[in-house]
Formats: C-alpha cells, structure tokens, sequence
C-alpha cells in the first residue's frame, strides 16, 4: 500500500486547513494512513512527516507494519502520547494549530489533550480530510476489495446448501462463518443477516433461532473482512414455489437494482443513482416499502462514503466502490434485497464479481 | 432484569454528584439501564424518571425491551434529540448541571450538545457511577453469566478434538465458533486466541493460518456472547510429549492460579489477588514472564472493572464476577496461561462452572 503518497497528500493540505498537526485517532484511518493495525494508537500528521503512538505491547508489530512514519513507544495513552511530543517541537511562529477528528476522539481524551497542551496550541475540529481520500480506492485496493468480495460471494453456495424448511437460521450463518474463516476471512465485516419468512421484512434481521418456514423469502446479507478488508453481498431466495406476485416481487427489486447499476459512472451523483432504484420500484407500486438508502461506499470499514441516497449531491468518481442494494419490504409478510459491490469507472461501474441474479427457488 | 432498581440506585445518587441529569451514551450501560439492546441510543436519567432517545428503526424493539423509561422516537442523533428535549423542560433554579459520559460521547457530539443547550445547562464530565454499578451483578445477572460461561466452557472439548500437528489454528477456532453459534451464542466475546508453538509466548496470538507444530504448547482463549453476557476461558494444552522443564512451567502457573483464586474473596483488594498469583510465580523464578495483570470483571462487555493488576487497591465485594487468569511467557519460545471466571462470595469465590485443569497432552 501507498502509505508514503497517502501521508504527503494528507500533509500537502494541512495547511489549506488552517493546521499544522492532524491528531489521527480513528483507526482505520491510522491504518489507511500508515499500515498499523494495532487495536490502540494515534498518528500525528505535521508538515514533517508523521509519528505513530503506541504501547509496548505492539512494539515488533509496529516495527513490521511502518514504514513511512516515526514509532514511538510509550506507556501512557496514545493521544496524551502525541500532545506530550508535541510540546517537545520547537515552536514557529505565533500560534499553532492541532486538528482533531471530532467524531473518533472523547471529550475526556480531548480534555486530556487541551490540559497537555496548556494553550500552547489552539485545538480545532478537522474536516474529515483522511476518509474523503479514502472515499477514492487505488489499484492495491480494488485488489484487496475483489478479494474479499469474491471470497464472501462465495459463502452463498453454502446458504444455498443449508436452507431448508425447519433448519435454524442462525445454522446456516453459522457454517457460512465457519467457511469463511477457513478461508482465511478475519471475521465477518457485519452480524450476518439471515431472516426466512415474515422476518425477511426486517431491514436487519439478524440470523435468529427462529426456523426456517416452509415457505417464503429468506435475505440473506452477509460480508467478510480480508486482509483487511470488507466484502457485502445480499441475496434472497425463496423456499417453496413463489406465488406469480412474489415472482413480481422479486422482479422489481431486481429490476431495480439493475436501473442502479446502470446509472452509476463518474459525473453522476449518488442522488441520483438512488433515485434510479427508486423510480424503477415506483413503476410497480413498491417504493414506498424501499425504506433505506441504495448503497455506501466500502472498504477498511464496511460503511465508509460516499453514501447513495436519496437527495445526496456528491458525485461519483472513478476508483470508489460502492454496494448497490435496494430493497422492498412489507411488514409482516415479506421482503427482498440485492446487493452487489461495484468500483466506480469513467464509462460506468463494474462489479467486483461475476453475479448471478435469477430467483433462486429452494 | 431490574431496570426499574437500576435507574432508581442511579437516579438518587445524581444530587450528591451535582447533576440534574445524566446523558448516558455507552450503550452497554443504555442496556444495563433500560433494557434497550439496538445500535443507536441516548439514555436520559433525571430525578423524575428516565428518558430513551433512539430512531425510527428500532420503535418495535425500543417498546418490547424498554419498560421503566419513557422512549422518544427522532430522526435526529440521539445525543441532539436529548438536548432538545432538555430544552422543553420546566426550568428549576438557576443553574442546571447536565453530567456526560467524557468517555463515552464524542468531542464532536459534546460540542454538538452545548450549541443546542446555549448555555442553559452546564456540561460536567460525570464520574463512572453505572460502571461502578455495574461491578457488583445481581442474582439475575449472575445466572446469565454462568449460563454463557458453561457454554463457552464445551467449547473447549471441540478444541483437543481438532488440535493436531499439521492443522490450522485458524480451523480449530472456526470450528469452535461454528459449535458456539449453533448453541445460540450471538457471536464471540472477543476475536478466538489460538497460539501454537512458539506462538503461545504472544498474549493476544489471534488464531493464525498458522499450523500447529509437532510439538510444544497451544493456548486456547475463548469466549461467547449468550444473551447479552460475555464469557471467557483459557486452557493452554501440550501437543506431543512435555518435557520435564515444559511440566513444571505449566504447574507454576497453575499453582499461581489458585493461589490467586484461594486469595480472592470479599474485603480482599484486587492487587492482593493480583500479588498471590506473582509471589507464586516468582517462587519458581517465571514471575518476569508474567507480564500482564491477573484479571478483569466481565458482564455486558468483555473487559469491565475491577481490574486484578499489581498495586491495584480496590476492594472485592459479593457479587463480583472476574477472570482470574496468570500466565507466563518465555518470548519466542513458550507460553501457558489458564483462566476461571469466579463469581466472588463472603468467604471466597466459586467458580462458574466445573473446571478440569490437568495439562492436557494430544
């Protein structure tokens, strides 16, 4: 991975900021940054390079992992770590500016920070300049992203395998999981969803004890993390034979996921990629049971930007990837979603694996 | 659960810290609490009763789990939402104290809180007064960890079923997790730790791709989530042949492993604890290898107080639940480490479920 260009474009537009520092405290964002994926660190991010903060016990992994920034070992917490170095720098000109991330930093360890620094420095809130440029994969990343992707696509045939009428829904999470640690997955990037039945109309149904009726749709919603990171797949079957409007159903969300993916290019908005999924639903009558929003962007994180939702203005650029996952859900009865993850190209969008669509009937 | 006593106990201690009203934003103290198990919440704890802020997701779930607050359904963040219900209330007095969870809330929420108060109410950082609660478990509570503790516990027997020179640690925890999740566990406590060969001498050696060697130790660390109720365990077993040298090191630890659990009782401080286990170490000169603390509290979240560390003063009291867990690290050579979970009685500790610890040889 690039950690060099990624830290120096990050340094390039501190100052267009108003910063000098960039207190980095989000993890992901560490890793993006530098490759460490200790569980406790902070990077800060200067006009001279960057410095990562962590404790003895990741002394050899941070040894392993960076490359490209200072390591520096410490006892106290990582961020305390980083404002006490910072009163170690010399000081240039007048005032000096730290920025936070304001959502991944408390309000204790920012107190904790401001009562290190003693005014020394004026603490502000960053824009979130670290996960705009992860919105934009590189080609190492679309590698990682295919990987995970194909891998968790793959869990699907044993979904196929184990669903059956009577078997417990947390089962076949169960052995899609096992399989996918066996393939090396470092867990999954979400609880798997596995909902059969009337629960398939819950947007998030988790893979509960309930069993699998005879009849109905299942969702099934699930994701790996390799190597780091995160893969999102959804596919519904249908147990027993569909009834012709379950048939239509199941064709409209289709449908609609299609009228996405084929509205989603570079120059286009998230907005309106969204409403591409939403008007193809509104033709059959089924918008109003689209409840979410048709997609975000994945990577280190499972939802990361941009988000693709109704009314949202953010243009697509090549090299983001994003899921494309409408749904339609009627409380009670049923409900069904697809979802594929695509990268973003000038002339339209690819998905990340081969994909199969028709309705599976089990 | 006794939420209704919960909240009571939390709401008659807010005077005496100075506070009208307590934003409770860790979730697992919002479940402690109230019951309410979703993903995105706000508890408001005031004299008069208390308040649930969550969102339009979560309304059937909110009203099912949710029985001695009053629950608030809003598009907004929670942390907003609550704010703005402040807001609506009968003025008192002149001057109202909002506590916050410094930990627990964003610097960027906080700030988000003090825009919508203008000043109304002062922020304070409140002391962890739920965590402190949430120390001592109730009878309820104590079942729910025993039921998890038992079931985590089975897992063990899949392990010396699948550990065998040649196989992948990353297959056996796979298979221990797929046995948790098909007895209902909703997922593990904390990421399966399966360190073989001179892997063993990393404290927190995550299940690799690595295969297990001919011969040397494997230390397995497990845990499940039941219920809302982690578990924790740590068998180490020997694959081949122990030598002499390699009996010995495994009976240190185990020997400072009951000295520190004969230790633990009421009125005893954990740090008394914590030095039974080093002294019986340092008898057998491994007291250098033992370089992490000797337990944790555990509950709703893996790692909860007290802490069982050296100089740690804090007083065990009935009704406790912690890991006692020593272990000795020979770096890249060796590592056993053997761990209970113990509920703590006036005259002792019992632990949670029966518990065999003759090193296992495969």
């Amino acid at each position: 991975m690039d950690h060099a260009g990624r830290l120096e474009r990050l340094e390039k537009v501190l100052p267009e900021n108003n910063l000098d520092f960039l207190l980095v405290t989000h993890l992901p964002n560490i890793r993006y940054l530098s490759g460490f994926t200790g569980s406790s660190a902070a990077l800060l991010v200067g006009e001279r390079g960057a410095v990562l903060f962590t404790d003895g016990r990741y002394r050899t992994q941070a040894r392993q992992e960076v490359r490209d920034a200072r390591i520096v070992i410490g006892s106290k917490a990582p961020h305390v770590a980083a404002a006490e170095w910072l009163l170690t720098q010399p000081q240039r000109g007048s005032r000096r500016y730290l920025g936070i991330e304001p959502e991944s930093l408390s309000a204790g360890a920012r107190q904790r920070v401001a009562s290190v620094l003693r005014g020394r420095m004026k603490i502000q809130f960053a824009p979130p300049l670290i996960e705009r440029a992860r919105m934009v994969k590189d080609a190492a990343e679309i590698r990682r992203i295919r990987d995970a992707v194909t891998l968790g696509a793959s869990l699907f045939s044993i979904a196929r395998k184990r669903i059956r009428p009577g078997v417990r829904e947390v089962e076949v999470a169960a052995a899609m999981e096992y399989e996918a640690r066996r393939e090396g997955a470092e867990g999954m990037s979400f609880p798997t969803i596995l909902a059969s039945g009337p629960r398939s109309a819950i947007v998030h149904g988790r893979a509960s004890t309930a069993r699998i009726p005879r009849r109905g749709f299942v969702v099934c919603d699930f994701g790996v993390i390799l190597a780091g990171y995160c893969s999102d797949r959804t596919r519904s079957v249908h147990v027993g034979r569909p009834s012709r409007d379950e048939q239509t159903f199941y064709a409209a969300v289709r449908e609609a996921q299609q009228a996405a993916i084929d509205r989603a290019r570079s120059g286009v908005s998230t907005g309106e990629v969204d409403e591409a999924a939403r008007s193809a639903l509104r033709k059959w009558k089924l918008a109003k049971y689209f409840t979410h929003s048709t997609g975000h962007g994945l990577g280190l994180e499972i939802h990361e930007g941009p988000r693709l939702a109704a009314g949202q203005t953010e243009m697509l650029e090549p090299g983001m990837v994003v899921t494309i996952e409408p749904g339609a859900y009627i409380p009670g009865k049923q409900g069904v979603r697809i979802e594929d993850v695509v990268v973003i190209t000038a002339s339209g969008c690819e998905p990340l694996t081969a994909t199969e669509k028709d309705l599976v009937v089990l």
